[in-house]
């Protein structure tokens, strides 16, 4: 850490999130603010181990700032859990004199980078990519606002279609191990309930909300993989026993991490971005940056892996008075 | 011809289309312009039925033009099927002195109408509301241009992420019976192939396509229900026997029925609810009205009915080549 | 404040801004949960005068949460200015039991409520609704996110233009007191640079930014109504002297108050009228609702209008680093 | 004529429009489909006597379908204006073996390419590419639908404060020499009325339009530099002698040139641009593509140029009867 950084790699890795392109220009504007040379590392670890950098300037990452996905590109990589496969790595980088690497992903890509920084010492900075945030340590990850307004876009299409009918519409959503995406679209498409990961909801208390209700139609929103299950298995069990509506089910799928991105997504993005490259500067190293109520974190890699992001409870009171 | 009409009555019927309001709106003014009294009727056949009829004036339908679904609402109606429905229904549009009918649907729809007029002698026009643009006479149904540009959308959201991965994806639109959205919103999303219910296509010719080509990702839009199989079908039987690509698939569902309508549609609407009634006052019954070649046409019942609405094959042709 | 609060009041005055729906709807939504009866004044203070109230029920608010604008609508009241004009509008609320009051706008709108409160002692609390995040005490005002992203969305389609033909746009946004939506959606617009009515930008600075940059389009973002002048002078300034680019001028205006809220906006606006129902039953009044770092506060009037809201200077030392 | 064509070069001129890089992949996919090389001309004329001139594959229009703006950029260019500009570009295009031009723009883009025929003798075809729609012998201009749907949205957005606050708003849209946008956004915008250039309308005509409607609010859509004033213009008119609305102005400007394109304009686009390049492998030249009833026809330069694109009158009459 006493020498100092001239080199910057940046890349991404894991699912793509709208605004990484944000956070890559970002990276790259700042490297050479600060006067640093910076490169692309295309499709993450692996294109690493094929040797797949490239010199960047300001220009090259000049019209990228509102696109969807990552012009980097993505991808998983079996060799990079190796050791020879990481030491692929590590000489490519060598080679190119690159003194410090900045990865732009979720909780996998930090993983592998802090293995890859106990091992070779090379300074290295995550940026949080990832529409599900759920990471601890910062409020919100790069692609979660953008993809909870994808949602809310496709919810407000099919309330179209419920209150048409008078139908009892189950709308699946990402956010496996996080019920961010599932709580706040659910709030936010006027939904009679969300069912997410954080809390089981038995058939039993959702048929009361519904039977409660004196609404014409109404929307569940379902997070995919919670042990509520799917939206297909809730509206079966819900159908079965209730009949007041007609019930259908959409899930909505991949298109929730495409699209351009916010100008929340852009703002937080291109301020990650910069951090991440002033956080190298400043000696910081195998740290994921965090943005805590506006200002910027750096979080250590135990504090950001052995936490759970918990939902705020606040938003299932909320969503709670507002069904009614 | 002989009888003056003085109460026109509008509904919507079938699955609801974007367009819809607009197209309820037309009727509306159109019959105030023309010194018409004009009725809503609530959940199509359902509500003649139920005697849910209300009358509406000029401000009635202001702020509607731009909004999905139908304000007057749709639903199946299994009584109307029966003659004692139908008698149901004739007799509290004859309480009111309606003296016309003006239905907004689909094929359904039409039949429904068509039943209707052959028993009581009533006047009755339908305009095409469906987002399927399967029904021959008309070059386009309200609802259509919407319908697929939300496609299109979800499609390029759907790129980002294929391209950030080099993946394979499979987008199910919809279109039972018709591959309009299906083919249009595969040359316009860029897909290498749009799998449509008109044409059958093997997984050997569409392994070959893939094959052939040099894409790094690539999109392969699917109608549902067609004879080719499911997206998901599709999509397992290319995935055991051709593994170049990681393969996704996503069912785009309900979300294309709603949302704003389009210009275009909200066009089409006016001019089709204009026409209606403007085909109403001249003694046009049991008609459908369609637009070709950019005029209004009236359909009769048999015309529109005994044909099939064929899909364009230059459309065809056009998405082979730009597949290269 | 010892006695029970049965009857609350909503009201939106000032600028419309989207969300204030959502907020609408948290009010009545709150109101009920907790049992009280719910009155909505239309047209704000000029409704209040005109006896313009009327009850709501939870489902008065159904299908609202995504529209822009206000159902309740707004408008300026001079009446409101005089003794007797408050006068009148005290005795149509006290007429009906009305016992408390909730204003969703800026701070003329809870100018005017502290002074209702002051001369009637009827519990009152604000809820920021207003485009311009201009009032301290808050992170965000409801609104903000939303035109934020259209000003994005349309300054994105802008570069398109400046991009196909290497020109110099200078695009004019909302915000006369406030920077936030132009600097950020500057940043987010990837422009060169954004001027904002907190600092003074020469246009000797402009033109030796514009000089050291070897973009071949540039946009550069223009909050409306600040020292440095409107769009249209500083672009006329700049084109006199630096005649590399081809200058365009774009004034956005009024498309940044409508538009349907963003999920953030719609969020916010729900917690804001939960706790402004929830702040007048644990008895506080004369209080503008805030977000602090996620948290609800409740901040008095003298807080509220006596301190500027300043611009983050962080955002202006991220904007120079990324226009490189 | 004789002689077949191998070489084919493509560009953009004029101002952009969405669709023309669907258009550009069109006409590069075609031709390597018809095995005949194709060239990208950057900055159109300009670049074609500065050497701009690159080879391209199919590759090289991968992810562009979905992009406003032209990637092969556009320019004014001078110095085709002379007979040494324009021997300049043929020698450059000579040097390369280019036996054929594909241009995509408006009637300058045109005329510049009959001029370019005339003297050289060389196989020249040009796309309609203009988001006016007032180019004769085509139904559709590449980028009208989508000029017109962003027209749309924006107006959807001022309604919102229209509605809100019982205003009176003038929205100025593109279209100096053809009412279409004018007109059509309109009537699907739901204004009382759309002022174009094809027809004056005096202020007189316009209050009584206003005063003898009962809406609490009204917008009217005015096509810029038409013979009834600018929308301000008109606006202070009115102002100034009827005094019932608050009256706002906002002029929609360069926004709407850009944006992603709908599936309308990209699926026209393709087709036109597939038919360029078969047009000139069939021999034909000096003429421009156009769609006429859904079929490709090509119109040749007197047709088109000497021919005024009139509006349909039946628009005018339906904006009438809706305006009620």
């Amino acid at each position: 850490m006493s020498t100092e950084i001239k080199r910057i790699a940046v890349f991404t890795s894991g699912g793509d999130a709208p605004g990484m392109n944000a956070a890559i220009r970002a990276v790259v504007r700042a490297s050479i603010y600060y006067d640093k040379e910076v490169f692309a590392v295309y499709r993450g670890y692996e294109g690493m181990i094929d040797n797949d950098i490239v010199p960047l300037d300001a220009r090259s990452v000049g019209n990228i700032i509102q696109r969807g996905g990552t012009i980097l590109k993505s991808a998983r990589s079996k060799e990079f859990r190796t050791p020879e496969g990481r030491q692929k790595a590590y000489e490519n980088l060598k080679e190119r004199n690159i003194d410090a690497l900045v990865a732009i992903g979720g909780d996998g890509t930090f993983t592998g980078l802090h293995k890859f920084y106990q091992e070779f010492n090379i300074p290295v900075i995550c940026i949080p990519g990832t529409i599900d945030n759920d990471l601890p340590g910062t409020d919100y990850t790069i692609g979660y606002d953008t993809a909870t307004n994808t949602a809310v876009e496709a919810i407000d299409k099919i309330r179209d279609t419920a209150l048409s009918h008078n139908r009892l519409f189950f709308i699946e959503v990402m956010g496996r191990d996080s019920g961010y995406i599932a709580i706040n679209s659910g709030i936010a498409g006027g939904a009679i309930a969300a069912i997410i990961p954080e809390e089981k909801m038995t058939t039993d208390e959702l048929i009361e909300m519904l039977d409660k209700s004196d609404k014409r139609s109404s929307l569940v929103v379902v997070a995919e993989g919670g042990k509520s299950g799917s939206a297909m298995e809730i509206a079966k069990q819900v159908n079965e026993r209730f009949s007041y509506y007609d019930t259908k089910v959409t899930i909505l799928g991949h298109l929730q991490r495409g699209g351009s991105p916010t100008y929340f997504d852009r703002v937080l993005a291109s301020k990650m971005g910069i951090a991440a490259v002033e956080g190298l500067i400043q000696g910081k190293t195998d740290v994921m940056v965090g943005v805590r109520n506006h200002q910027i974190v750096y979080n250590d890699f135990e504090t950001t892996m052995n936490k759970e992001r918990e939902i705020d409870p606040e938003l299932l009171r909320i969503a709670k008075i507002l069904s009614i």
